[in-house]
């Protein structure tokens, strides 16, 4: 449900247009330094503003309520929260009607029988992601030496980085969207995370980067690429003590444990689902398939803005893993 | 660890040169009709024997326990065992001094301070997954008309399944080893089915494919290929009262909730680690890069066996996620 | 940790002396009518006020963040806090030098090195049950014809209600505090709550109640009188095709599974840690043994207080049951 | 269900007359010496035998199948097994019928459908305790330093030791039953383990304790004794350094963390519900309240077989906690 992590742990809570959105984050560990500073950065690399993202710009202030005390971690669990300002007062109850393709807007609407806050997308908006990155900056406290390389490495189906300002310009013209690919590199990651048999790293980091609306697909090192691969050249040879491998095509995981080399994920995000064009859909009053055209305010490109957040929930497993493997250190 | 779901919850444990391999199944409903012939199936699913298999052959006889009485399933936990029965008892020390490239040897020596059983891979053998086929058995017996179509489509990169005979023939000759990807089709699971924000269909199926040894990409839909698409091409419009649509690039799944339309899971399967050719590996004792043979009796594509596995790991995790959205039904 | 529950689960956190304190409640029923007004009553009976209670009153008003939409719970996590108002901006550091006795001072200092907020006993303080009525209010709406009936049937060694009143005369007069026992029964829970092996009703229950401070004891029907009984005169013998049982001595109870007699549960809460009487500690710097003279606005009975927090814990305790139970039926 | 622990966790299944019973330990540190022998002394104080115990003698000889290597553990989960070899082929049907007093039949009966292992109680029986304690050991292995002294300290009323073997044999000849306290005292336990707020040490002993059949009361340091205690008198002055206290009423903890103090638990068990004496029960069939005879092999006092039982309980949530604390050591 809203709760993840065995040891360091995130429950998200809020809806799009309602009060606000939080988390909860408990697990975390005494005497870490912290304070409201610290979540600007990520925060501001979530925030809306550029081409691509959408013009509601909500301020993002960080309010902390508990789990802080002269400025350190207590041990106890950190409330975030963020208010809802920037909310348009206008009427949503034509989703009821008319479920938008590709949305949650119909099988939320089945599973909650019709009492799920639809304003916004509700609980599924992508504003609940704020909760994620203030429990992601916690969670890189706790990975001491671990440095995250976070970029998008496919928009749209162009994999060359100096076009995609151009892409965008097009998109945003169109009145389409565009999806692509985030690749997260993770460095200094200790030889022993992860726990198999279930809670293999990549189980644990799959888990959490699907559950971000949009991720469909996830894959480690050379990922489905290496089908066409024979062992002989898939496989990494060790060439030093430390474990260093030569080729990293398992991308830093092997039997599901670190193996000390760069983890290595790419996770597809699928275009943003809200676009400008009219599209078709079901109406589920009258029974007709009708031309649809969404208004308010959207991101042609939701992955620009996700990228901080699959960072966080990489960063919020590797926590758990890590904590779950000091448990078990001489 | 090797404990997963919330209310049909899989407990395995076993090594592959141990007294055996098994699975307790627990929260499974009582009153199912359950015998030992009805494991038989997708057992034989798993088995070894043809082109591309391993040699050593073990009859995976499944010896019931506990849970099951009059032929019925009495609601208590179910304990499924297969004793180990085949195995060579030859010097593995070996792989303490060599760990093999893309194994869990190396990492598992670390992780476990040199104390984990390294024959044929210990806990990390392939053979644990006899106890995961067992347990989708009665995942499947709790998921009344949901049907399963699995499938290879994509081997060492052919994707024409006429030529795979020849791509294995190939393999084998020069003692190397393929990988590819496994399709899964799931038909007849109802609206409703996943728990956001975390436990997302996607995140759920994820996460019990990547505990797999092996696996190192999942994707839904369209997947990866689904980068490449504007949003007004991948948004599935709805064209009926009970959810259908039109195409299904979202796999099925819309905000981690399944819509009514088949689920479509693509897994990306290494090639078998275990090559008959000659590589190179670190000597952990010597400090020199040192060429290693590997003996032994392997699989040149683990991905024919793993194809039930994968299967079976999708109705470990449908049938615990029906059980919980049962418990909000009316 | 903070957290508990399978599916209907809650989340707390707070301190007595930051900003507030709240929980986080999720796996709610969508369609639940709820409002601020309904935690009024039991709030109110968790309120200080009458004899033997803190002079410290807040008006614990309930904020509803999430998870309210038109007046009906979504189906999506229910945020609730409480602000902290009237809290003294008096010295506290007193507390890490003298650890209060039977307070969890030096334990949390010790566990959380240090770093605890331990001004007003911080996340050790009563305050943090104001969460919990607040989830048990919930809890019960979720538990249709289920009816609590709680009071104190021992306070301070006397279990003549009538004599109450002047137990707490004498106990603030004496500037002392007395404990007792919260006798709570629960009908109308239907035949099948509990999950055996190890999450019985018992457990489930005890551990919620345990998790209230200053809560020491336990016991379901007889509980240790029974010691004396023999089986003979201990065994509830059944009585009619509902189960119904001449007797109750196992408080509803039999193999952690409920049989639709009334659930009899007994919790002993040990008296106010916090008296005026000048008490001795231990003296972390100096290494002394002082006099110690606790200041501030206490509860000479903190069980008065309690008893709705009980309530609420099995509440809680129950709706889990109940879904879990709900899953299993046809 | 039938799994508990967040790290050091165990899975029991079994049931009295099928194949065997049995445990699967997961969480175990690698490199803890172990064999069989192990086992013995906790086994054999389960054993029956003496007065006041059944006369159905198994010999209780313990299965390894997975886990160790070299006489080690490895860190891979640990399954345990124990045969059932002495049960008696008779006719339990009877059971359906007239649901035997203070037993399971009746609400296993409802909860399972009647699809229920009722055979000697099934998976209700006290034989699955045979799980619990070979995990006991493992447990204790991981707890050094720490020591148990478990007794019976009321026996049917009785609270004069040198008096228990007359209660016994009072008892067998009325063909009537006994319950009493078992009273465990852990001494080593370092200060800072329970995980506040819900996971409190008592929460998590209780949790245990309470499944265990026949558990219906659980208490720490002074228990239901103090609810006549002032708080004066109920504080535990701290007197040196390293927390030891003056008396300790509060069982050794404090905010639900150990405080450093022994640990001081007492728990009820009821009379056995077995008796040979004519008991009157309902029958389901026919709608009368009928007399019962219940032959077959019984306990008078199983509190005698419990107290192994019970302190291995402890043993196992003490070493959960550990890992626990450990996690979040420097």
């Amino acid at each position: 449900m809203n709760h993840f992590g065995r040891l360091f742990s995130v429950n998200i809570y809020g809806e799009s247009h309602g009060g606000g959105v939080g988390v909860v984050v408990d697990g975390v560990k005494p005497g870490i330094k912290l304070s409201e500073e610290d979540f600007t950065y990520d925060l501001s690399r979530r925030k809306s503003g550029g081409l691509g993202t959408t013009p509601r710009i909500e301020d993002d202030e960080i309010i902390i309520d508990s789990g802080i005390f002269n400025g350190y971690t207590t041990g106890a669990p950190i409330s975030l929260r963020f208010l809802n300002k920037n909310t348009r007062s206008k009427d949503y109850s034509n989703l009821v009607k008319h479920p938008r393709p590709s949305h949650a807007d119909f099988t939320a609407l089945c599973k909650y029988d019709g009492f799920n806050d639809y304003r916004g997308g509700g609980h599924f908006s992508g504003r609940i992601t704020l909760g994620i990155v203030a429990a992601g900056v916690i969670a890189k406290k706790m990975l001491e030496g671990v440095k995250f390389t976070t970029k998008i490495t496919n928009l749209g189906g162009e994999t060359d980085s100096s076009k995609f300002q151009e892409v965008l310009r097009n998109t945003v013209m169109e009145k389409d969207s565009v999806g692509g690919i985030v690749s997260i590199c993770v460095d200094g990651v200790k030889i022993g995370l992860g726990e198999p048999y279930f809670d293999s790293i990549e189980s644990i980091l799959s888990h959490l980067l699907f559950s971000v609306g949009g991720v469909k697909g996830v894959e480690f090192g050379t990922g489905f690429k290496g089908a066409s691969m024979r062992g002989s050249e898939f496989n990494d040879p060790i060439i030093d003590e430390n474990g260093k491998t030569k080729t990293n095509n398992n991308g830093g995981i092997n039997g599901g444990i670190s193996n000390g080399n760069p983890i290595l994920i790419n996770a597809f995000v699928k275009p943003t689902p809200s676009i400008g064009k009219t599209q078709e859909t079901y109406n589920l009053i009258n029974g007709k398939i009708e031309k649809l055209d969404i208004e308010g305010r959207h991101d042609a490109a939701i992955i620009l803005r996700a990228q901080v957040v699959l960072e966080s929930m990489v960063a919020i497993g590797l926590a758990d893993l890590k904590l779950i493997s000091d448990a078990y250190k001489k």
